[in-house]
């Protein structure tokens, strides 16, 4: 039985290697090398451990570890699709839960449904953990596109209004992170805000 | 003072990303790229999460994250020293210890404190989440090499007692990821051990 268990438990460590390969189109910090999702992870990860007092909640520290490990491992099957892309549903929670279901399913079967879970929470955005966990995952590219000189809002020119609308989701995590990525999106677009 | 934390925790959160780019001579799974830190990382805290179990104790997860998230930060001062490098000293904690104190010490003083102890304890072996953080972190590239024909055990021409010697550290946290490792080492080296 523990056996058993062990042998799934390798199985899926072994499929979720391939979150390696997924590329997203940020780039690293000053660099022109776009990071894969397993760095992305771990970055947010390490935010977390750092960042946790900004959060406008108390929140469980724990919990959100787990939601940004796992939270990009469904584009193992779906992609990674870029927050700017027009032509893609960007709530195309479907493709994505039977992604969660296969990749997580390999598992046995109660880590399974707790990762699914917690993938699910984050997914939709309304806990405590899953605002902050969500304002790690704005709050990273933020900073990665300042120290590029604006990075992909500039490469595929982003409307600034689209950039304050997407990057105001940190706010509902910590409204900290939210004003100081404000003040990093109006360098960049030259916005000088009446107070 | 929030705002002054704020500015070192993300100048921080800019200089780990240095680890992106030190490159570990195991290869990823079935591959011939190279793994880095921060997808290493990344693995062990995934493994940490689902192989927790199978610690020979029990054991303080959140603690066992931030050690495998934290563990190689150090490297990026001192570089990836590989397991079977015959001609490096493996115990070099002094260079290893200058490089956490920079690198941790750029956070507000509790969150510098906290890491440089968390990474010690790891580094030290003693404590139960030490000895399974290490089981981890030797199950990986087993695992890898194992997907990879030997690869870094038949690369580097490693003899079969090096590497068991080494891979046994395994057993101090986990004595069933150990056998399972044993099995592993043994069929690639073709040794019938007598039971």
């Amino acid at each position: 039985m523990q056996m058993e268990r062990l042998l799934k438990q390798i199985e899926f460590i072994k499929e979720i290697d391939k979150i390696k390969y997924i590329q997203r189109q940020t780039k690293l910090f000053n660099s022109d090398r776009r990071e894969n999702d397993a760095e992305h992870s771990w970055h947010l990860a390490m935010m977390a451990l750092v960042l946790a007092e900004h959060s406008n909640t108390s929140i469980d520290i724990l919990k959100i570890l787990k939601m940004v490990l796992i939270h990009d491992i469904v584009e193992i099957d779906t992609g990674d699709v870029f927050i700017y892309d027009t032509t893609k549903n960007h709530t195309n929670t479907e493709e994505e839960l039977k992604s969660a279901k296969r990749i997580f399913g390999i598992l046995p079967e109660e880590q399974s449904k707790e990762l699914i879970e917690i993938w699910l929470e984050f997914e939709e955005g309304k806990t405590n953990e899953a605002k902050f966990a969500k304002a790690l995952d704005r709050f990273e590219p933020t900073l990665q596109n300042d120290s590029n000189n604006g990075g992909t809002w500039y490469d595929f020119d982003v409307e600034y209004q689209k950039v304050h609308e997407k990057t105001k989701a940190i706010n509902k995590g910590s409204t900290r992170l939210w004003r100081y990525s404000e003040t990093l999106i109006n360098k960049h677009y030259k916005v000088v805000l009446d107070d």
